[in-house]
C-alpha cells in the first residue's frame, strides 16, 4: 500500500504508522480531519510530500465532515480545518500547499453543488497524490543520471516511499540506479534525533535490496574525508526561491563537509517543495521541537534498525590541521606551523617530566 | 574522588563506573589488570588521559600480582600484562604512554629490588595521575585566556573530570572560564553513538553550574550557522606531528564546519597526546566499535540526560546554497544561478498541473 491512500469503501485516511516501524507494521485510520492533524505532529506520517498528501486528504475529510448546505458555510469550515492542519509543522511547505490545492477547488465558482465541491476537494486530493508519486519516479530518473556505475552514495534522514506517498525523492533515486543495476552501494545517516535513517532508510533498503551501511551522523565526515563517499542525495522540507534548502536537521553539516570534499550534494526537490515566495533560506521558519526526543531513548525501547543490519561505527576521525585555530596545551596554545611549534613544545614539556622523576 | 585512583588501604584501583551515569554513581574495584583491560575496552573508563592512567595502574596491579623474585621475571609478567592493556582501544595514545611508562621504571638499573621495583611502577602511575590534574589546570588555564566575556561555546563527547584524572581538558578549559565569571554558555553535543555528551557532559556541567544546553550532534551546524556558537573546545585521542587531531567521531565534520563560519576550533591537548612518530593523522588508527551501539537504544533504556536538562531540538536546518551542486526535481536537474532557472522550472511545473486540471 502507498504510505498515505483514501478508502473509497470506507470514506477514510490509511496511513502507515511510521513512528512504529521498522518493529512493527500497523496501519492507522481516520475518519476526522483533527486526528490527521495530530498524526502529522506526532509524526505518524512525515516527510514534505506525504505531509502535502495528507494536508490535501485531511481537508477532504473536513469537506466530508462539514454539515454545510451551501458553498459560503461549507468554506468556513474548510477555513477552520485549514487553520488546524496549518499548525501543526511550521517547516515543510507541502502541507500549506496541500491544502492551498483544496481551498483553491471549493472557491471554483464552476463547480455548484455542496456535494460537487466535496468530490472536487477529494478529487484533487487524490490527484496531488497520484502526482506525487508519477514527480517522484521522474525525478528519480533525472538523479539516476547523475550516479555512476559503483558509486557510494551518502543519504540523511527518510525520503523513501515513507516520506512520500511512494516511491520517494532521495531515496527514490538511489533506489532508481539500483534498479538500474548500477552496482551502488548507501551509507545511510541514521538522524537523529527521531531516527529516521535507522528505523525506516534501512528498513526500506532492506525491502528494495539496495546495499546499505548505517552509520551514527557523526560519522558520515569520516567517509567523506576518507574517500568513502561519491556523491550525496538528501531530501527538501522547502526550498527558498535563491536554491537554500532547510532540510532535516543535519543536512547542513554534510553540505559543507561535502562542498570541502569536492563531493557532489544534491537535495533532490520536487518543485512543489520550492517556495518561490521566500528570497531565501534565512525566512525559512525552522521548527523547534520537543526535548524528550533527545533525552529519552526509551521511547525507541527496541532495537532502532532492522535485525542484521550492516553498521560503521569509527570511534574516531580525524581532523586535519587546517581546520584546526590553535592547539591548547599545558605549554601554552600552539599556532600553526604546528609541526615546528608541536615539536617544540612536546619536547620542552616531556624533558619537565624526565628532570622531575630524577 | 577522582575518576580513578589507588586505594592504598586495599591496594586495589578503583573507578567511577561511567556507563551507569547519569542515573546510578557507582565506584568500581579492580584487583586484577586483565579486569582494568575489560574495563577501557567496555568503557567503564574513557578518555584519552583517564585511560593513561588506567593503563598505568593496570601495570601497577600487574606488577602487585606477579609472583616474580628477579627482575628478568617481573619484565616478563609486566610484558604479559602490557600486551593484554595495548590491545584494548587502539586509538588513544595515551594508553601506549601510560604503558611505556612502567616499563620504562622497571628496566631502571638503580633500582634494584623486585619489591622496589613494583613500589616504583606504583610511584610511576600515581605521578602519572597527579600530573594529569596538574597539567588539566595549566591547560584550563591557557585555553580559559582564549574565552570572552558572554562567550557561546560548542564542545563535543565528553573530556571533563570523568575523561581524565581529574579536571578536564575542553571541558576543564570550559570550566576554568566559568569559574573566572566569563558568563559562558556550552553546547553540548551529545554525541552518538555513545551519548558521553547527554550522559556525561551534561551531569558535569550540573555538577559545576556551567549554563549549558543539550542539543543532537546534527544540529550544531544550524547553532553555528546562525551565529551563536563564538567557539569551539574539543578534546583529542591522538595528536600526530603535524597537527593532525584524532577525537571522537563527530569532531572533524565540526571542525570543518566551524572554519567555514570563522569560529575558532581548539583542541584542547595534554602533550602526552601529541605523538611525534606519526606523521599525520592518517597514519592513526582508527577503532572500529561495535554495531550495537548504533542499533541498539535498549542499552540506554533510562533517560539518557539529567532531569531538566535544557535541550535544543531544531527539526531542520538551512543549508545555503553554495553548498549545493544541483537541484535534482521532476523537470530536470537545475543548476546555479538557481534565483533565474528554479523559477523557471517551478513556474513551468505550475502551469502543466493547472492545465491538466483543466
Amino acid at each position: 500500500m502507498r504510505t498515505i491512500e483514501w478508502d473509497y469503501d470506507h470514506n477514510l485516511v490509511k496511513m502507515i504508522d511510521q513512528r512504529k516501524l521498522p518493529s512493527v507494521f500497523e496501519i492507522a485510520e481516520f475518519t476526522d480531519y483533527n486526528e490527521v492533524a495530530v498524526a502529522i505532529r506526532d509524526m505518524y506520517i512525515r516527510g514534505a510530500p506525504a505531509i502535502g498528501a495528507a494536508a490535501g486528504f485531511g481537508m477532504a475529510l473536513a469537506a466530508q465532515q462539514s454539515n454545510a448546505s451551501n458553498r459560503e458555510a461549507l468554506l468556513r469550515d474548510l477555513e477552520t480545518a485549514a487553520e488546524v492542519l496549518r499548525a501543526t509543522r511550521p517547516t515543510a511547505v507541502n502541507l500549506f500547499w496541500g491544502i492551498e490545492r483544496a481551498l483553491r477547488v471549493a472557491t471554483d465558482e464552476e463547480i455548484e453543488h455542496v456535494d460537487d465541491i466535496r468530490q472536487a476537494i477529494l478529487d484533487e486530493a487524490q490527484r496531488l497524490a497520484d502526482e506525487d508519486v508519477e514527480i517522484n519516479k521522474r525525478m528519480a530518473r533525472n538523479g539516476a543520471a547523475l550516479v555512476k556505475e559503483g558509486d557510494t552514495i551518502l543519504h540523511h534522514c527518510n525520503t523513501g516511499s515513507l516520506a512520500t506517498v511512494d516511491w520517494g525523492t532521495a531515496l527514490g533515486v538511489i533506489r532508481m540506479a539500483n534498479e538500474q543495476g548500477k552496482n551502488i552501494h548507501v551509507f545511510l545517516d541514521e538522524t537523529r534525533p527521531r531516527l529516521q535513517g535507522a528505523r525506516l532508510s534501512a528498513w526500506e533498503c532492506e525491502e528494495y535490496n539496495i546495499p546499505y551501511t548505517l552509520i551514527a551522523d557523526n560519522a558520515a565526515g569520516h567517509y567523506m574525508r576518507t574517500g568513502q563517499i561519491d556523491i550525496c542525495f538528501v531530501g527538501s522540507d522547502r526550498t527558498a526561491a535563491n536554491g537554500d534548502v532547510a532540510n532535516k536537521i543535519g543536512t547542513y553539516k554534510l553540505g559543507v563537509v561535502a562542498k570541502e570534499n569536492g563531493i557532489p550534494f544534491f537535495p533532490v526537490v520536487p518543485t512543489s517543495t520550492v517556495d518561490l515566495n521566500l528570497a531565501s533560506g534565512d525566512d525559512i521558519p525552522i521548527e523547534e521541537r520537543a526535548p524528550d526526543e533527545v533525552t529519552d531513548l526509551t521511547l525507541f525501547g527496541r532495537p532502532v534498525a532492522p535485525k542484521g543490519a550492516k553498521i560503521g561505527n569509527p570511534a574516531f576521525d580525524v581532523t586535519p590541521r587546517k581546520y584546526v585555530t590553535g592547539i591548547v596545551t599545558e605549554h601554552s596554545v600552539v599556532y600553526p606551523p604546528y609541526d615546528i611549534n608541536l615539536r617544540r613544545v612536546v619536547e620542552e614539556e616531556q624533558a619537565k617530566i624526565r628532570a622531575k622523576r630524577k
